[in-house]
């Protein structure tokens, strides 16, 4: 049994993630933190977890932590991650961190959009966990830094394409709608109930949302050339889902059928990535409370561009789901081991 | 391994006792039936089972079915399920139904509220698969009356009251709101998004709902004499949960502590009822797509009238959830087996 | 043209007060203030009145907000109401005050539910402003406490029972449910989307909801003697609405129709109360937007009690809307100028 | 007083002209007709209408509504509406449809999108009533086709571009996001609540939306020569909205502010189109329920890429608050009578 502690248990990420370990065969969770929660009860602050986890949230003593736990899920926000990321590492532990600390390989571009990064000596021993891209580099490390929610869905859906260098990557253009709890549940007037039921907004127009240079290293990468993308994030009222619409241009004529075959190429072994039908696309609704990646793909014939829509759970493909995936890789488990639920519908 | 077919799998309930079963280590789904939908597959019909559950939905024979299964969930409406359990009885097979058609003891009662019962001698064969009241009858039943999901949440809110006398059968109303999908997945205009999106209402006022009659003949077999009951169900814009105001007149003085130790006498050993601390009281967001059933119980002190609040998931506790449980005891397995997920919130 | 001020617009009965008085052809707002949003416009805090109201809002200063104005709606929290109600009184200003601060007559039950009352020697001179129940009053008045938006609900819906005295006052059970606006702007983490979406739960059990006194101070004065209720509110996820299910017992027998004729009797003449036919029942959604309340009536046959459904938008007829027909009242004009507008739907 | 009739009244296109010709202090609804509801009142079919238009609803007979109405909406499915038409313009009438059938110029293309044509001899006579772009064509017609939602906001936010010959018209891409109203209020198992609720999809994906001619046509004449867009609806848990982020790319190097500068250029004394300042982003939940189209406009400087947000209420600016407004041009009435309402919020 795999003793693994959840450091940041009081929000929608960290609730998700003892769900889903919960639900696990070999992982007992042995440690939840929560500074704004110490003292009280899991089950206090997420009642749904009562009687399943009635487990006391501590205050975060990375020491205290790292001696109960085999691996640490680090489900802090940005920054909070990166003071205690070292000391799990130096004490041999196993960290998935599921901020954005350790996502980008250059810490002057960390610098540029968040902050300066205060360990930038731990980025190179990062893996960037997309267990679909980079299954065995996960599987050699002992710090995953498990991918936001919008890169995800994007780079699961272009990875074929970019491999293949059959697109433009100049031409990327990434619309992506969010659910809410995308948000967190931090108390700000913009996330009431009756500030977003029944209305559909964008924000971070204009190339401002720090989830691109995150998406733009990963595509760069798989492109083997310098990508950039126009990112537009949208807010639609739901609790969870993230569904991206992506338009390239290909570099030669293609058919929606040759399409396919790639992705099909690509993700016929993958547990949760399901390439759609001809003609049939995503819903977020379809993946909900589930770890699948549904992809869907066509040529629009009259402009010649490609579009592919993708759509996962945010907290659980887009944070919690992965990040057990990754756990799953480092432990030596099967990788879709606790993670083979139906999506519920409705 | 049991096998299990699921006859009337193109409905809410019917993928939703997909979902359980496909999480439960010790059933096996072998025949899935659809009138409507036969010749596709489930995941045609549920594209969020895509890659879990393609199986083939097929015509309902019940001669054919029963060879495939050793127990058989009818998730049927009601009158079609009469028209084939008799079948699957006769063939030896457990029957667990989720229609109304064998809840009612007495034939002439479901003439009245339904119509004309075409094989009255099964009914007292049946037992009403309510486990928290019934479980060793269960046990020895090979037909099971799958409770409806609004006496679900009413009956296990009200047994302990009533089985220890407390209270004034006469004084019982029930007010009850559900979630949409309790209304099934035809296509009706009341239940189109528009019409029921950012709007709340009442309907089947004034003791019309035929769930009256099944709450009634529990509660009246638990009190040892009749009780007649005031209920009100209203529509909540939400896909799932039901959530029951009840209130009742003690028949002499209590206290909130009285009240919840009787609950807590009662419910301590049950997996799938929380009682809730004093002053606490549930919300159907915390029992989502769970087996749980929460309640929450005080004293009005200005009126002196009891207030009991219960929250189900009407597709698990109120449906499928409740009939893989009584499949568990049936089938002599441990009656929380593959149903002790965390709900999942938000 | 009545000059108006809203003070304290930065509220969700703020705005909507700006949106019907937008709409009167008789009155001019000319001050809006927000101690929180001072300086800004108030489309900067609510972007849908852009164009149409992009007024500066002003600080407080009752002296100034007075010169400005003929009549005043004070839409603030209770206590800061009656921090500023008598210097506007003083001025010779008549006040519409949308908090609780006026609404109670006896100030030691102020006190009680809520804190000391400031100023209890005014208390006398406040007229109650629901004008289907008080109309002569208001219009004598200068200072109209307007009603609770559950009041409204419960008190038009029991008054033609409570004048005739055909029910029994102590069987009284309000049973209502509200959308989340009825609980303002202000950021908590209870009203965030994710904790309210697809969710129903009820808050206030046990007779603790400060509406309580209110409600049966209200319906007293209609019996002519002491009523107490049983009242529990609840949330639904939608923005506007109030629906409240009101169950009592005839003191006689009386049939259905017999019910209906009281009703239409009292409300046949009343521009804002609409009783459906028989076997009919509201939906707020039927509201939304208007001034209306809606009263649907019946018998449950089989326990004898009356079951009245009243439907009103918690943010019109509960607050802003009938604060405008007080206005109109106080104002001489007709009462339903600027409220006429049918309910906006879907 | 104008007369008007309703032709195709128990949509919910139709409910809302009623909704907004009932404020219109110089229109009178004199006919409403409903093929599936003839003999009804409009008040049985929406009830929010219940006391305000009790008018009973009529089989659709030409003659007899032209003697009813001078000027007449047909709110009918396509093909329905040019079986009509002809008739009304015949007798003299005005018409303002806001089906697609007179909308593209061309007969070939709509049979192509649609079916044949059955009066392409009208088509010339039409005009395509986007006030803003065609004020005074529509001034002078008596044959108005009310423009798509879709277009509307696509449109509205292109043509300060397109007619300045600013951008490639080859680069633009449409990303659209419509709540449910848009379906309609057909009963389909695809719009059910649960089918919506707490999720989302793109629809139509591929080039393959009905509006993309209609786009193209209006595009190409704004432009000068041929525009050919990818466009990909999206369907929205909400029940009013249409949001469209657009994308294209300039032909030289653009600022932010100069963009801004072209808007406000166009769209300065235009009551119904808001240009949001620099920075700032529509939400569909700030125009709901009135006839704005609000805009925001940037440049993502990594990519060079313009970004366009739009936001109507696809009821009203998307359907039938466009069609007022079209009314009041053809009556020769202040463009903005009726339509001055402030946006219903939250």
């Amino acid at each position: 049994m795999l003793k693994v502690a959840v450091v940041g248990a009081s929000g929608y990420t960290g609730v998700e993630l003892i769900r889903l370990l919960h639900a696990h065969p070999e992982a007992a969770v042995t440690c939840v933190t929560s500074e704004q929660s110490a003292g009280k009860r899991l089950s206090d602050v997420f009642p749904s977890a009562r009687s399943r986890c009635d487990m006391l949230l501590e205050n975060l003593e990375p020491v205290r932590v790292a001696e109960k736990a085999d691996l640490i899920f680090t489900a802090l926000p940005h920054k909070a991650a990166m003071e205690v990321v070292p000391t799990f590492l130096s004490l041999g532990k196993q960290v998935v961190d599921l901020s954005a600390d350790y996502r980008l390989h250059d810490a002057d571009v960390y610098g540029k959009w968040y902050e300066p990064h205060m360990n930038p000596e731990l980025l190179p021993r990062a893996v960037y966990g997309l267990p679909e891209i980079r299954r065995e580099e996960i599987a050699a490390a002992d710090l995953v830094a498990n991918p936001g929610c919008y890169p995800t869905s994007i780079i699961l859906a272009l990875a074929p394409l970019l491999k293949r260098g059959v697109i433009d990557p100049s031409s990327i253009i990434a619309d992506s709608k969010s659910g809410v709890s995308g948000a967190g549940r931090s108390a700000k007037v913009d996330n009431l109930y009756c500030e977003v039921n029944d209305g559909f907004k964008a924000y971070g127009v204009g190339g401002v949302h720090r989830h691109i240079p995150e998406i733009e290293q990963e595509l760069t990468l798989l492109a083997g050339r310098g990508v950039t993308v126009t990112f537009t994030p949208h807010l639609v009222p739901m609790n969870r889902g993230i569904l991206s619409t992506i338009y390239c241009h290909p570099t030669s004529t293609l058919t929606p059928e040759q399409l396919l075959d790639m992705y099909n190429d690509d993700y016929d072994g993958e547990a949760f990535v399901r390439v759609l039908p001809k003609g049939v696309f995503p819903s977020t609704a379809f993946v909900r409370g589930s770890n699948f990646c549904d992809i869907g793909v066509t040529i629009d014939p009259r402009s010649g561009r490609i579009v592919i829509v993708s759509a996962i759970d945010n907290l659980v493909k887009g944070a919690s789901g992965q990040a057990v995936q990754n756990m799953n890789i480092l432990a030596g488990l099967p990788e879709n081991m606790g993670l083979e639920l139906i999506p519920i519908y409705p």
